[in-house]
């Protein structure tokens, strides 16, 4: 194997030929994949550092890897120090922009314009200009050095039917051609999987936890095309052609581009600068993506599927932990986790885990991205709260659900900490807000019991959800980020508020659930429209947890009521044991 | 008098000569202010409408008036229907830009230079490139026309005492130069009153309301003008010329800015085009404003100065709550609002209102910018709750205080409105939160009672506040607004949820509160510092519209807490019916 060191001075000789100071390697892939699989994993070739996060940039005397402060420790202990200096991105450090303009006058960045956005160049072109600095596109150099690169591994497409997306693709065409008529562009160009997922109802395996297919697609106004080398069946092919859409080789995608004669559109958050450059005549044109937004709101097809998906997830959690609460001795994080996605596997439709499952033992639960390794897995015991993290891809929906389990009996601080997390959980839940609420309005709602006591955690409170897409899924989300879109009916949210004491244990409960109209404009007295949530996930809350002197009388009343209707869901479908478990966990609190 | 269409036909001529499609006459003048001074309300010269908000353009066959929803009615008894046609701004309706895109290509847009910011015309320049249009600058032609323009009213300049600045001004341009030099400029331009008046510590009377001096500065890295045509002493230049301010006439401003050889720098936000234009050597460099910042963080005088304002402001207000309920019989909004200020005068080191107050009786009260006039004012009754929302400006800060009093019985219905509006005021105050958090993260936590019942007002709940300036001051508010300016210790802000319910009633609870750290990034388990608020008003909520079955046992404590402090603060300055009254008002809810 060629070593680090090795490998720099390869790409050094580039930067030299090239006349160029800076190389960058972004952590991403063309497909601004949240997963990137391993064809694509540039920056761990060149750095060895396998965290989701992270950017390379190399220059000739040095080498940085930027990454955020989760990924400080791995970091360390991945990179050769000797090669690699780490820069922690974040809270009071300097911003990429700063540390930038920071490296000298006139500098030459180089990148692969097929990895980057064409937002992110625009803002790197910018930071350089401040200091006469240039951002120069070079062929992708890790490719000629990288000699044992691994090929993409393409799966199988599969026509992800009616029944479950509710709306055919031959609509959706019809849907984006009416907007793109509006915007006055005559075609539309996509790279990210979701979308094109989503837009022509195919699902497929090609990423891991991602049911998606590596492809790119070009909608015209009168022709759709569906670039990808996954094996697409000749009567799949068949069918997409009928829907008006033509499935062709994943490189024909720039060509096509290319000899777009009409006004083409991209998203620039999402497309890569290989595609703004690619069509030979005329200037793409810079629109947003409508795709995000109506993927995101669920139709009602989506919303069914989501809740019989959510049963047979609900299941699988109550029937692995009852057995937990009696198998745990002698097992670890790591093990107990396998267990669980076994009993998935027994649910109906499961296609796989939507995510690498977040099992966290004591200290181990306050790692808010912890993933346990056969180093790091703790044996599971019965003195601390245990932190499960985890999700399933269905055929009908995909499911996210956290839940801490505490074996032993609890103490009153870990009570009270479970119960301040809950009341801000089961507030946002049941909270009303008007139409043109944004989710950053709503975020410190679930928030604010734990500030009282000086707590707080340092993530969002809720992602979008796919459905039987990415677990992660924009644009709406609750957070402090102040992003502009407003939640909206058939969003898919998670509510998932926690705390988390280095080196003692972490608390986080999370739901998914669906935004639901309450109030009509017509029967408010202010004249406005209220939106509300819905729970999909069907688990109970562990009781022994729940500090009951701190709830009110109202909480109380929300979660038997919760509890109740899981039990009324679900109790038919379980037996023995875990029938009998579940009647426990799910009597009313007092 | 000049009639409106004989205005217009003269306004059209210079339309006309100089081949302009539209002349835009913004409700602004050259200082931003929001108490526009007579010799500036050029719109309501053209228009005869004198709202607070609302922009007229002008057109060869057409002109318009654009204002928002508050003002629909007063625009249309205001104006001439044959002249003007009314334009509403606001939620779900086209906005100026679409508007103005959809008035043609190639439009010619003519305006004063001297009253718009740089930042709107470059909005609007932006805007009108999309249609191939072109914003143009030409003479005031309003002025031209206006033959019996009311001068300015300029009055005395006063120093602030620095026992009520807490800061020298040399102290400050020390501070405002450290920063000059950091950015890499030489000179820094000033327009609006506010900051001049606290970057000089200066205070004057030539906007009502707001006790500024009607002025430009102009900040070297060696001098300083002050350019004002109000009546400085002799003694009072000598003093400012020690603290390193030259005191020059109003019209020399724009002859220093063109005569200023070093780089020069302006805030685009409040900075007009003229302004910008003025340099004749080099182009202004774009900055934001510090002084904005700097001045909400009241420093440790100030927030003392702010709370003896507020003694003596709560003093005023319990005498005349008292005194209004005995003495309400056969008194209306204006009378009572009149007795308020005399109550007000009494005080020590009051110097004015702070803004116009709104008195609403009844179904007055639901109009939120209500102000009473001799035609709307409706007479004190006791079927119906009455809003009261005033301020006074004293030496050592400025109030704004809103109380909700019902002199009769009130209904259950109007209890429990006025609880739902406290206990999302209370929940605001109480709160606690991690440096960082914007306004727009606190917001709901106000609005979330309200919420549940499908009730909300259409205002942001808090505002920043002056030290003896503007009632409303920036950067900085509570609102739905994504504002990334976070809350820091010093800022002084409103809190003012309320609900109103239309031909019925109004409900607004304010207390002016100030951000103070409520624990160390050291002593948080989370290691970071949280902020909370401190209640500078001492006014007692009305107890009978309180309905306790609504209220925790810890808002209960929270009301009789904040009771108590106020007994303890005022009732020794306080004696016979008025301190008895505050007795039985400030006595526990139990």
């Amino acid at each position: 194997m060629v070593q680090v060191s090795e490998k720099l001075s390869r790409l050094r000789r580039f930067l030299l030929s090239e006349g160029a100071d800076l190389y960058y390697i972004p952590g991403t892939d063309p497909h601004q994949d949240e997963y990137v699989p391993a064809h694509w994993q540039h920056r761990v070739w060149i750095s060895q550092f396998t965290g989701s996060a992270g950017d390379v940039f190399v220059g000739q005397a040095q080498a940085w890897l930027w990454t955020d402060g989760r990924y400080a420790l791995q970091a360390s202990q991945d990179l050769d120090s000797k090669c690699f200096q780490i820069v922690l991105s974040g809270q009071g450090r300097p911003t990429m922009r700063q540390w930038l303009t920071s490296q000298g006058q006139r500098l030459r960045f180089a990148v692969d314009p097929s990895v980057i956005s064409i937002s992110v160049a625009e803002e790197l072109r910018q930071t350089l200009a401040e200091t006469d600095g240039e951002l120069v596109f070079v062929d992708n150099w890790v490719d000629a050095l990288w000699t044992d690169r691994p090929p993409l591994e393409l799966k199988s497409l599969k026509l992800h039917p009616l029944k479950y997306t509710g709306q055919t693709t031959a609509d959706k065409l019809i849907k984006l051609r009416d907007w793109m008529r509006e915007q006055g562009m005559e075609a539309y160009a996509l790279n990210t999987l979701d979308s094109i997922a989503w837009l022509f109802n195919i699902r497929g395996a090609d990423i891991p936890y991602n049911p998606l297919v590596i492809s790119y697609a070009l909608v015209t106004l009168d022709a759709a095309f569906l670039c990808t080398d996954t094996k697409v069946s000749k009567e799949d092919a068949e069918v997409l052609l009928e829907s008006g859409v033509t499935v062709a080789p994943y490189a024909d995608f720039m060509t096509l581009l290319q000899s777009q004669a009409g006004q083409i559109a991209m998203y620039p958050g999402e497309a890569t600068v290989a595609m703004w450059n690619a069509p030979r005549v005329g200037k793409p044109m810079r629109v947003s993506s409508p795709i995000s937004l109506w993927k995101a709101c669920k139709n009602s097809v989506e919303i069914q599927g989501s809740r019989i998906a959510h049963e047979q997830d609900a299941l699988a959690l109550i029937r692995w932990m009852h057995w937990l609460t009696t198998h745990w001795r002698g097992l670890d994080e790591v093990s107990v986790t396998d267990r669980l996605t076994e009993f998935r596997q027994q649910g109906r439709h499961y296609c796989g885990d939507s995510f690498p499952a977040i099992a966290g033992f004591g200290e181990n639960g306050a790692v808010v991205h912890y993933r346990a390794s056969s180093e790091t897995a703790l044996s599971i015991q019965d003195t601390a709260p245990f932190l499960i993290d985890s999700g399933g891809q269905y055929l009908e929906g995909t499911t996210d659900v956290t839940r801490v389990l505490h074996l032993g009996t609890p103490t009153a601080r870990q009570r009270r900490d479970y119960t301040l997390v809950l009341k801000g959980h089961l507030r946002l839940r049941h909270t009303r807000f008007p139409k043109g609420t944004v989710g950053a309005h709503l975020d410190a709602l679930a928030r604010q019991f734990l500030w009282q006591h000086g707590l707080d955690y340092d993530h969002g409170t809720g992602h979008g959800v796919g459905s039987y897409l990415c677990v992660h899924e924009g644009p709406a989300r609750i957070s402090p980020g102040l992003i502009k879109v407003p939640l909206q009916p058939g969003m898919i949210l998670s509510n998932e508020p926690g705390v988390y004491l280095a080196c003692r244990y972490g608390i986080r409960i999370e739901n998914l659930c669906v935004v639901v109209p309450v109030i009509s404009a017509e029967d408010s007295e202010v004249g406005r429209e209220f939106y509300g949530f819905e729970d999909l996930t069907l688990v109970p809350y562990q009781r022994k947890l729940i500090d009951i002197c701190l709830l009110t009388a109202e909480e109380i009343g929300w979660i038997d009521q919760y509890h109740r209707r899981i039990w009324d869901t679900l109790s038919d479908r379980l037996s023995g044991g875990a029938r009998e478990w579940l009647n426990q966990e799910t009597a009313p609190l007092q």
